[in-house]
C-alpha cells in the first residue's frame, strides 16, 4: 500500500508538475509578466500623439506629461513645432519620448514637408512640395520613399538631441498600407533598436504585421482611441467606460491633445475631427482628478515605452 | 523799339521755355509724377512683412489690411501658414500681396525650410535641412542656387493662387549681399514682370544696386522701419515723428504686425526684436484713429506696389 501509494504519489506529482511545466512552456510569460506584474494586470500608456505639429499641441501636452498622468508622447520631426520638443526632450531626458514618423500633411490652412529632400521622395510629396493631404486607394506611395523618409526624420530627431524610446506612425499609416511599407518601418526600427508601436489586436486585419515581426519584436496587447462618432458631452463617458471594462495585459491608450486656442482652431479649422475642442476635451479628462481616481480605482499601473523596451525578453 | 522788343521777347521766350523744356529733358518724371500726383507729394506704402509666418501673423495683417490703412503686404512661400495666406489672396484679388523672398528661418523653437529639394540648394541649409539661423560674414551662399529657391518660391505661390504685385526680401538678404544675389533676384523679377523692392536712399552704401538696374526698373525713393533701439514706450512717437517730417516722394513704411498671443510669443521667445510685443505695437499703432488722422493731416496719399507697377514708364 505503501508502495503502492509511493508509485501513485511519483506518478500523481509526475502528471501534476509535468503538466504546469508544459503549460509554461507553450504559454510565453505575456508582457505584464515580464514587467514584473501578474499575468492579469492591467497596464496602460498614456499616450499623446502629434507632438511638435503646433506650439498648441506642444505647450497641452507637456502639461499633460507634467501631471504625470499622461506618461509617453511622441514627436512628429518633420513639422514646424519640433524644434521646440525637440529642446524639451533634450532637456528632459527622462519623459518618455518617441517619434511620431509621418508621411502626410492631412490640414488645409497650414502645412510641411518631408525631412528627405522632395526630389528624393516624389511619391510622398503634392505638387506644392508638401506631403500629401491624404492618400488615395490604393496608396501609390514607394516603400523605398518611405525608408528613406523615415531614416532622415530619426536622424535630424537625434541630431537635435532627442533620444527616442519608441517609434509610431501618425495617422497610422505605416501598419494600414501592406508589408512593403510595414517591413520598411521595422527595418528602420530594427537598425535604430528601437520598439514600434503594434497592437495584436490589429493581426486578424492585417496579417502582414505578425509574419513580419521578429522573436524580439515588442506586441502590445490592446490599444484605445475615442471614436469621431462620440459626441462632445459624452466624450468623459467613453474613457470612463474604457477604463472600467480594461482588459488584462498592456493597453495603450492613444490621445491627442492641445488648448482650444486661437492658433488650433485656425490650423484645423476645415474640420472638427482631431480638431482644437477635440484635443482641448482629451486634455480635460487625461489631466483630471477623474482620471487620476479611475487609474488607482481600477488597479491600472502606468508603464512607459522605455519600460517596455528594457523588460527582458 | 518794336522790332527790338519783338527781338527781346523772342531771345527771353527762348531762353524761358528751352530752359524749362531742358529741364523737362534733364529731370524725368518722378514715380509721383508718373502716378499723377504732384512732384513734392508725399505718397506711402504702409507694407506688412512676414506674412505666412505664423497664424497670429495672418490673422493681425489681415485685419490691418481690412482696416485700409495699411495697404500693401508680401508673404513667405516656404513658412508653414503659407498656404492659409494664399487662401486669403486667392480669394482677395484685389489685395496688393507681394512675395516676401526668404533664405533664412530665423527663430529658434520654430522653423522652416526652403521650397526647392534642399540636396539643390545645399549652401541655404543647415544641418538638421532648415534655412539657415543667420548667415556668417561673408556670407558663402551660392548665388545659382537662391535663383533656383526664389523661382521655387514664386512657382509655389502662384500654383496656389497668389497672383504676386511685387517682390521683396526676408530680413533684406537679397539686397545686402553683394552684386550677384542681387542680380540673381533681379533676373527672376525680369521674368515673372515683377516689381522688386529697391529704394534710391540704399544707393550710397549698396552700388551695385543702382547699377544692376534696367532702364525700367522700379525705384521707390525713401523707406522707414523701425529701429530696435526705440523704447517700447516711444513706439507711436516714432511713427508720429516720421510721418510729420516725411520727404516727398514715395515711401514705403516696412511694418510687423502680429498679436501679442501665445503662438506668437512662443515662436520668438529667444529675442525681443521683431517679437511678439512689438508686432503688436506695430499693430496697434498703424490701426489707430491717429495714424489715420496723420495722414490726413499730412497730406499723405496711400499707393500700392500694383499702381507703381501699372504707372507709365
Amino acid at each position: 500500500m505503501h508502495k503502492f501509494s509511493g508509485l501513485f504519489f511519483r506518478v500523481f506529482a509526475f502528471l501534476v508538475f509535468g503538466a504546469a511545466s508544459l503549460a509554461a512552456q507553450s504559454t510565453p510569460k505575456s508582457l505584464a509578466e515580464k514587467l514584473g506584474y501578474a499575468r492579469d494586470a492591467k497596464l496602460v500608456i498614456v499616450h499623446a500623439d502629434d507632438l511638435g505639429m503646433t506650439h498648441s499641441v506642444n505647450a497641452a501636452s507637456i502639461k499633460g506629461l507634467e501631471s504625470g498622468l499622461v506618461n509617453s508622447a511622441s514627436i512628429m520631426a518633420p513639422c514646424p513645432w519640433f524644434p521646440e520638443m525637440a529642446d524639451y526632450a533634450k532637456t528632459h531626458p527622462d519623459a518618455d519620448l518617441g517619434l511620431h514618423l509621418t508621411l502626410t500633411s492631412e490640414r488645409v490652412f497650414y502645412r510641411w514637408g518631408p525631412v528627405a529632400p522632395k526630389d528624393k521622395v516624389p511619391s510622398l510629396v503634392d505638387s506644392n512640395g508638401y506631403f500629401q493631404l491624404s492618400w488615395t486607394e490604393p496608396p501609390h506611395i514607394d516603400a523605398k520613399e518611405v525608408e528613406l523618409e523615415l531614416r532622415a526624420q530619426i536622424e535630424r530627431a537625434m541630431a537635435m538631441g532627442v533620444r527616442p524610446t519608441h517609434l509610431d506612425s501618425h495617422q497610422y499609416r505605416l501598419f494600414q498600407n501592406g508589408a512593403e511599407m510595414f517591413q520598411s518601418a521595422l527595418r528602420v526600427a530594427h537598425d535604430y533598436k528601437l520598439p514600434v508601436f503594434v497592437v495584436r489586436d490589429w493581426f486578424a486585419d492585417h496579417p502582414y504585421l505578425e509574419t513580419s515581426l521578429s522573436a524580439g519584436d515588442l506586441v502590445v496587447d490592446h490599444t484605445i482611441t475615442i471614436d469621431p462618432g462620440v459626441r462632445p458631452e459624452k466624450w468623459a463617458d467613453f474613457y470612463r467606460s474604457a477604463l472600467k471594462n480594461l482588459q488584462p495585459g498592456v493597453t495603450v491608450f492613444i490621445i491627442h491633445l492641445a488648448f482650444d486656442d486661437e492658433e488650433m482652431r485656425s490650423a484645423t479649422r476645415e474640420r472638427d475631427t482631431w480638431g482644437a475642442a477635440w484635443r482641448q476635451r482629451d486634455f480635460d479628462f487625461f489631466t483630471s482628478a477623474e482620471f487620476r481616481a479611475l487609474l488607482r480605482e481600477q488597479n491600472i499601473h502606468l508603464v512607459t515605452w522605455r519600460e517596455l523596451a528594457h523588460a527582458p525578453k
